[in-house]
């Protein structure tokens, strides 16, 4: 049950969306053009940083539903997502991926973690400035929608079905259409 | 020295919503509604958690920034604020604002650190739930910020009369302007 008392049954992220549409609008505007806006990462490579990172933070509702959102988007699709998000080391992802991972991981930690050596290495594999960035904002980001997710005790559903659903109308629709929907329903 | 190249001098979280103006437009809009929006929270209060936030996660540039923001709309000024980040459990504030510390504090380290306990204590204080809901999501946005800033290496000027300086600018013009300058400083 939530900390606090919400306008609506809807679990995770979704609630707060609602609840605070003030803060849910730009953060919404944040999710899209950070993870599905122009970028020269993939929208699943994306997804699966956040995922990936939502992992390492126990947090089941964003790590389920950015995991859905990423297998949906991924060639590879849920078998790479629990390869990278059970053992991120030994995963098959291209020495680009992995470097931007390890990054994310060292983000997840603390901002002080990433060291020259991880971006010297994502750099050698083909990183460019742009995709370290993002791989550092999205890894940060996440560090915040668990925390915001997690700190006020938000509902997580147990049933995979109800995350694949919801991926498939993110990756049909984005994240901007939840807030509008609920300005509608208002 | 930044980990990548920058398309201007500027320190901090400056730098990057220049770098990067598609997610730099809503990270300043969130933190324009959530450190300066309506609140029953002060301004003042609301920049001190984030200050708070930032000294735990060791982010100078934050920490000093939004430290110099908390003092300049507080009215006992920066000796709180050194109080509060130096020894939040002994700070003297309200049993309101001492809870709703506890809580960003717990939220610093992870969200599934806040219990019931916490939110109980804050909601005995007389923090109605909109106020928890704010606390939290500040709490996780500096986590995010912090992040941000430290993961890239931006640059932390020592002096404190440049973040007093900045802080000016911030209580007079909030948030926005640094984006809208930028643009129209192409």
């Amino acid at each position: 049950m939530p900390h606090i008392t919400l306008n609506s049954s809807e679990p995770g992220i979704r609630g707060l969306l609602r609840f605070r549409p003030e803060t849910g609008r730009p953060l919404s505007e944040l999710a899209e053009v950070l993870l599905r806006g122009p970028s020269t990462l993939t929208r699943g490579e994306r997804e699966l940083i956040g995922a990936y990172v939502s992992a390492l933070n126990g947090c089941q509702y964003c790590a389920s539903s950015h995991g859905a959102c990423a297998a949906a988007q991924l060639p590879e699709g849920m078998t790479l997502v629990e390869q990278v998000c059970g053992d991120a080391g030994n995963a098959p992802v291209s020495a680009k991926l992995a470097a931007l991972l390890e990054i994310a991981s060292a983000v997840q930690q603390s901002g002080l973690q990433v060291s020259e050596k991880h971006v010297d290495q994502a750099r050698e594999a083909g990183a460019t400035d742009m995709e370290i960035h993002d791989t550092v904002l999205i890894a940060a980001v996440f560090c915040m929608f668990n925390r915001y997710v997690d700190g006020l005790a938000t509902v997580a559903p147990e049933d995979p079905v109800v995350y694949a659903a919801g991926a498939q109308r993110l990756v049909t629709d984005g994240y901007l259409r939840p807030t509008a929907q609920l300005n509608n329903d208002r």
